[in-house]
């Protein structure tokens, strides 16, 4: 079991899903992990994704329609249930558009087998899960090719953040990993030219000379980079803006940055 | 009375502030309109803004002695009050950290008046006030002069949008307009370039030949511009993405489409 399994094995404990969206326990093991996926965008993509193995889908009488009409036969038969049962699953403001999906998480790819062409993105302690899902989605956008995060502080591949990530969660695998400075650090050693963005950067973002394999690290807000993550960086990095506040909110710093990025290692 | 302070004074009735937060009524008159501002950096950028006009400010113990030592005096005595009647002005989620603010709207240009060097950015319908904080907040990141919006179709410049926008409205206005379309149609006619963000644009945005005054128009996820929008556009332009999902979140769209424009932009 990765940590990344067993992130989500504890999470799916809490929150979302109390108590109906569980696995089977056996007594001595732990219970089975597993990603819980609501709402119209990101149960599509997940039905639509050959990769992600599904386990159960409920939804309303319309939603199951809805579904049929847009994607044909699905691969697993929808149990129909009235809207409330699919609510009481789930966080009580949860914009599920009578759709739920209990699923495997997806396959990783691990910090020693990464394509040595690889755009990757590191997120060092950013915790809310709307940011981590704009930030999933948007990393889809860009073509990147994992998002690499520890399992603790870090919020769980599923529910709020699945719905954030609006269907990106099925484009962009997650590497999680016990020590982002050590998986830097590895990172580097297998030829990842490493970028931390901060606002105390040496050089505007711009004027970095950037190539593949490439990792951008991202930190929280208010907080930025760790000491740790920021000496495991080959260069640290600025965006210059400007306005009057200097500073993007995490998952708009995120795709400018992807933007500014992508757009010099092109051709990919 | 602008069609703004109306907006407002409509929304102040409803929410936020159920009930204790509204100005003196006068029959016959109307309510008096008014900004309702909470939580650290919205209300920290209020008190800091001279051109915000302050009503009345409510702070627990600990908040008004941490805002004394950030700002020194303040130009406000506040009331000193326990976090729950705070929480009871507010929606129940709202996460005010001590800190509620009645003040002034800012004044706002008018399409009129607006400096003909002007950065403008136009929304079209985007009706999410999380999604429209995080734009202001960026918009004043990157120099926007003003944000023109209708009043119908748009989340007052209070609230959870100013929570959103973490101090970004002390530095952006909103000028809000009747009709979109006759606004552009105004601009267009005093100079600007209209740029309409569209993912069937005929250009890459990089590809369009930019110039001040500028203004930038996005439409709502999903919807996109209404087609009188894009009629009153000088030009419709797309932001190409590499990877497998082509759509950004509105503010993460906003946030690329204006680190695009203002690098063209320069020398502002």
């Amino acid at each position: 079991m990765t940590d990344h399994d067993r992130r989500l094995r504890k999470r799916s404990v809490g929150t979302p899903g109390r108590g109906a969206a569980r696995g089977a326990h056996r007594p001595g093991r732990p219970e089975i992990e597993q990603a819980v996926i609501y709402g119209w965008h990101p149960v599509v993509e997940a039905l639509s994704n050959p990769k992600r193995r599904l386990r159960r889908l409920l939804a309303t009488e319309n939603a199951a329609r809805r579904l049929t009409e847009s994607l044909g036969d699905l691969r697993i038969t929808p149990e129909i249930v009235r809207p409330e049962e699919i609510g009481r699953m789930l966080e009580p403001d949860a914009v599920h558009q009578g759709l739920y999906l209990e699923a495997d998480p997806l396959p990783s790819p691990t910090i020693e087998t990464l394509n040595p062409r690889s755009l990757v993105l590191a997120l060092d302690q950013i915790t809310d899960p709307h940011n981590v899902g704009a930030i999933v989605r948007t990393a889809a956008a860009f073509g990147v090719d994992t998002i690499v995060t520890t399992a603790r502080h870090s919020p769980a591949a599923t529910g709020v953040m699945a719905k954030s990530a609006s269907g990106g969660l099925e484009h962009v695998p997650f590497t999680i990993v016990r020590n982002l400075a050590g998986a830097l650090q590895t990172l580097g050693e297998r030829g990842f030219l490493c970028v931390g963005l901060d606002s105390e950067g040496a050089s505007p973002l711009e004027e970095v000379d950037l190539r593949r394999p490439l990792v951008l690290v991202l930190g929280a807000e208010g907080k930025g980079l760790r000491q740790l993550t920021r000496e495991r960086c080959s260069v640290l990095a600025r965006l210059d803006v400007p306005g009057a506040i200097k500073s993007l909110n995490v998952s708009n710093a995120a795709a400018v940055a992807l933007y500014a990025v992508t757009r010099k290692l092109r051709p990919v």
